[in-house]
């Protein structure tokens, strides 16, 4: 396994903040707070993570420098992000310092500041005590960033997808009946980081009823011959952009009736794919499924939206939901993930994520999408 | 190894919630708006997670009942906490319905609300929106609660400390020249989940002159004979409780002016033990072993604080700082982690978790505090 850089070259973060500033100009902000989270790592290519001493990445829209505010203990956290390679200054401050007051004063006169999403209320709600009003959420500025990838990161994904391929190649390995379902997400997880992953993010493993709750985890229930078995699974790769692949599994020859419901799943999910090319909505994608499973008296069942943006979140904007009026673009990466659920007997699901092209999408994950049959 | 359940018997959850909204209104608060994360783990027993879908306990301080806004894909979440047996209300709700107007619904004429530090602002910033003003942070109200453990989660923390210790006891297993940071932060990480954790929350392993960077996680440098290493350590016990614990190791004989000063650091950690009983404030603990290294000329390379309370969350109130002049109170529990950092050269820190007694403290790490000598 080849080992990707933990970040992009600098350059691409110094893009990213002069786009990010002219964005939030153009929306009216004064400036961006960004404390750890994906949109940090998205502008300045930092892991660090939150604790309750403040980092925060403060861009101001005018064109001047940003500027990270970091704990003199957490310097080091810094590292690894473009923070040194593009000289962003670093205020940094000790215990018994007011960090609020730091990132207040290198915004004088400023009032209209927007934070990312991930700010916890720990560091949010100072902040707009000290700029007299509550921020706007910085994601309607970065999401026009973060929502079409690049070339870079469109490879990443490809990586994640392949990754995440070939655990659900091996699943034959450890799905079988008389081993719980918290055996075979153990042996998942470390196949999740053996196939190149950083992290073992989440694992689904949905058996016999626990399959019809769609955001059912894993509990010590043990796989029973018959049972049908939905299993999403994903992580992050190198740097840090994420999979997210479900498929269904029979351990033994299905019920008639249910291999021809999880065909007509395939079909939708299939026609959800066929409806991705630039300039129709997020929401027709979700139709495309949700309208071939309503004509076959399945509508009900299929109880959540069709899909998600992947990248540095395994959830991120566009949303492929009813309501969404967003045009797609090439570079926009989503999952098509339909599903079909009966309370109290058994769930499917089949999920891929595509990546919006000139003229259609290219699905990273590969794997065959009906129902695969185990020895049961 | 005996398995604790996933949280305490329904009845104490009732009693923090009942006392919560007493605390609350004595605050002159009208709500408590609490979104995964440690504050709902302490008030419901729920372990769930947060996702970009609102689910946020309510709590009204008039004595009217709490309530729980969850999106309806996500009602499972709930199951492992006292929500059910405690007859909680729930409102659900599905995509396309706006929650933050459900929330709001519930508080009619509410304006002074309070929400959890782990909020995000994803969340948050709708919530003030709808609210009209910048909400407290609710930590002044739960510090008080959550800060002083019962007798239940006094004894988690046990069974935490010595489960970290029993990873202590192991260290010569991986800690030996040759080795990279990184190759022996994997074996400790399986080693504490094999002693009990369900979850290795954090492993810094800072050898050499990465032991002089407090928080310096993990590397790929190759350990030497020689190296003073600091292993810093811990996770969560059920119900949620965490370890954490540091030792210095010693890879082989050390140099003797090496050995003096870390006899130092042994004495001033076990001065702020000595210096813990109800009455005192939490600045004094740390004067107590900052006041003794910097008799001996170490006062300027013991750069952070003494301590941090200890509970659900790995940091959390009391801190043990200069300025916090609140007073200790029987079954308060904080680490006392007194370290000397000599940069480029090495480090050494030693960390025991303490809970307040009646008349002083009880440790619940018991591994010997000194320098230990391993194989070099």
């Amino acid at each position: 396994m080849s080992t990707a850089a933990s970040r992009f070259p600098a350059a691409r973060y110094a893009e990213r903040l002069t786009r990010a500033a002219e964005l939030g100009a153009a929306a009216g902000l004064d400036a961006l707070l960004v404390t750890p989270g994906p949109d940090l790592r998205y502008l300045l290519g930092s892991r660090a993570e939150s604790f309750e001493r403040l980092t925060c990445l403060v861009v101001p829209t005018d064109g001047s420098a940003a500027t990270v505010v970091v704990p003199r203990l957490e310097l080091a956290s810094l590292n690894d992000s473009a923070v040194a390679e593009l000289a962003v200054p670093v205020r940094d401050w000790v215990d018994g310092q007011n960090p609020y007051e730091l990132v207040a004063a290198l915004l004088p006169g400023a009032a209209r500041t927007a934070v990312t999403d991930a700010m916890p209320a720990l560091h949010l709600v100072p902040l707009a005590g000290l700029f007299g009003a509550v921020p706007a959420l910085a994601t309607d500025v970065l999401r026009e960033l973060r929502m079409v990838k690049d070339d870079d990161e469109i490879e990443a994904l490809r990586r994640a997808g392949a990754a995440i391929d070939r655990v659900h190649a091996r699943m034959g390995e450890w799905l079988r009946p008389g081993r719980t379902e918290s055996e075979v997400a153990a042996d998942i997880s470390a196949a999740i980081l053996e196939e190149g992953h950083t992290e073992a993010a989440f694992v689904i493993v949905g058996s016999g009823p626990h399959g019809a709750d769609p955001h059912h985890e894993v509990s010590e229930r043990v796989l029973e011959s018959g049972d049908i078995v939905v299993i999403d699974i994903g992580g992050p790769v190198e740097p840090g952009y994420n999979s997210d692949s479900t498929r269904t599994y029979s351990l033994g020859e299905p019920d008639p009736d249910v291999a021809a419901k999880i065909a007509l799943l395939e079909a939708a999910q299939q026609a959800a794919v066929d409806a991705v090319k630039p300039g129709v909505t997020a929401e027709s994608v979700d139709a495309a499924a949700r309208n071939l499973l309503a004509a076959q008296g399945l509508g009900e069942v299929f109880v959540h939206r069709t899909g998600h943006g992947i990248g540095l979140s395994v959830h991120e904007e566009p949303y492929i939901v009813g309501g969404n009026t967003d045009e797609l673009r090439p570079g926009m990466a989503f999952s098509i993930e339909p599903g079909i659920y009966f309370r109290g007997q058994w769930g499917a699901r089949i999920e891929d994520i595509v990546v919006v092209t000139a003229d259609g999408c290219e699905a990273v994950n590969r794997r065959p999408h009906g129902l695969t049959v185990l020895p049961g």
